[in-house]
């Protein structure tokens, strides 16, 4: 064996420069890195041409990020990492309601609001009521349990999208259960809508033929004194993006009926909080 | 098995979408990369605060290049995987001499120069001859051969590194053999050099124990027709970086004595060249 790099034994070369990181951790995911990419590419064997091509999207996708978007994030949900990732952070015991991806487009300090209050400001969308009731893995109401909701309006886009078009904080809200657990508020049946698809990553799911629909969904996140906080997304039965979700989200538990209810849609989404560790 | 994707099955989901990708090169590449990511992904276990930071490098890492700055070949040159590539793509016969990597600082156009020319124009460094003959397979000479040669001055800085303290096209050149398939000329001896470091590469060779430098090397492409053309280097026997080259260039058999002969340093690099397939 040569001192050097060589072909056959090129990942233990790398992983060999190891031997001086004084971070245990940095160092096990720096040799899953090296190991795996290794591995890629004696797998695919790459021309020049084709590791070039990777090279201009590695770069571009970070070139078209700035403080309103974030490309490697979108690239990382298309490739189903985002998922992989929360899947691995959330396993949850049973009762507890799955976690899903937060998504980008969360903002924080949205308005607190009553029970059955409207979160929708622009009139945009087809009228419907989402209740439930927040409960421990045994079934019993958290009292004082926040619930921080946002999704898009009945055009598919969220506020933070069209800032000149919505008024601010449109289809956001929170609001805080009593003794019963109970919660309930209006807003719009939310619609499918794409992910951004004028970069890198809207590229690349047109040369693996995919599309970039999410199915409609509403964001939640939960959290309550005493419980692990709970990331997740409410889905419409019967979405035609379900099973083909760009970003990989979709979880069975997760999907649930809007039924139509008088003049309004309705849901109920029941959500179950694992005791903190 | 649930309709969508779960950590166990997490692959699988996201190769399935690859259904209607319509280049079947395409897929492959695209099915090895999906495979090895979220294999390394379930291997290393990242928290999300890691996934985050990984994240933040891939962006980091784009955002840094410009028209003379590639950040993202420098992480795939220190990761060892442009040698990867490189070998993949240059596996040679016998008598041939080994491919290395291009590097970044190649600049087209440099000065056709008659044998026997100096390619140093500011006179920093030690002086040195470096002469050889090209040869096909079998060790016959070949005529008209070209030589494109390039290397840092005695400081360790390339021409272009240094626009308005080095003359233009310093320390570059071409030459053409004759007959008998010879060649010599006249530079300085080259010195080891470190890859840039202020970027978020030099990070994360810190983060990895690693050091930035090059052993000395002097670049040479070299083509003639009928040839396959081979780019590569010549180092400096007794380098203290030969063994860890930042970027895992060297090959024993690019690895030459540069003797004392009289005032100058001397080196004899013969180049075997394979036949055009």
């Amino acid at each position: 064996m040569t001192r050097y790099f060589s072909e056959d034994t090129s990942e233990q070369a790398v992983i060999a420069r190891l031997e001086n990181c004084d971070d245990p951790r940095f160092r096990t995911v720096m040799e899953g890195a090296i190991k795996h990419l290794h591995a890629f590419v004696k797998e695919v064997e790459p021309t020049l041409d084709e590791w070039m091509a990777a090279i201009e999207f590695l770069t571009k996708t970070g070139q078209i990020c700035d403080d309103k978007r974030q490309e490697w994030i979108l690239a990382s949900d298309t490739l189903g990492v985002s998922m992989l990732v929360d899947a691995i952070n959330h396993r949850k015991p049973h009762g507890a309601t799955e976690n899903t991806v937060l998504g980008p487009f969360h903002v924080a300090g949205a308005p607190e609001l009553q029970m059955g209050d409207d979160i929708c400001r622009d009139g945009i969308g087809e009228p419907c009521v989402v209740r439930g009731v927040v409960a421990d893995e045994d079934g019993n109401p958290i009292s004082g349990a926040e619930l921080d909701v946002w999704q898009t309006n009945g055009e598919g886009f969220y506020d933070v999208q069209q800032p000149t078009e919505q008024p601010q904080m449109n289809l956001r809200g929170k609001f805080r259960t009593g003794s019963d657990g109970a919660f309930w508020f209006k807003t719009v049946k939310p619609v499918p809508y794409p992910v951004p698809t004028d970069g890198p990553v809207g590229q690349l799911l047109e040369a693996m033929g995919r599309h970039p629909y999410r199915p409609a969904h509403i964001h939640f996140i939960v959290s309550a004194t005493g419980f692990e906080q709970v990331t997740t997304h409410v889905f419409v039965d019967g979405d035609p993006y379900l099973e083909s979700d760009a970003v990989f989200g979709v979880k069975d538990s997760l999907v649930l009926p809007f039924e139509q209810d008088g003049d309004a849609w309705s849901v109920t989404f029941n959500i179950g909080l694992a005791k903190a560790a």
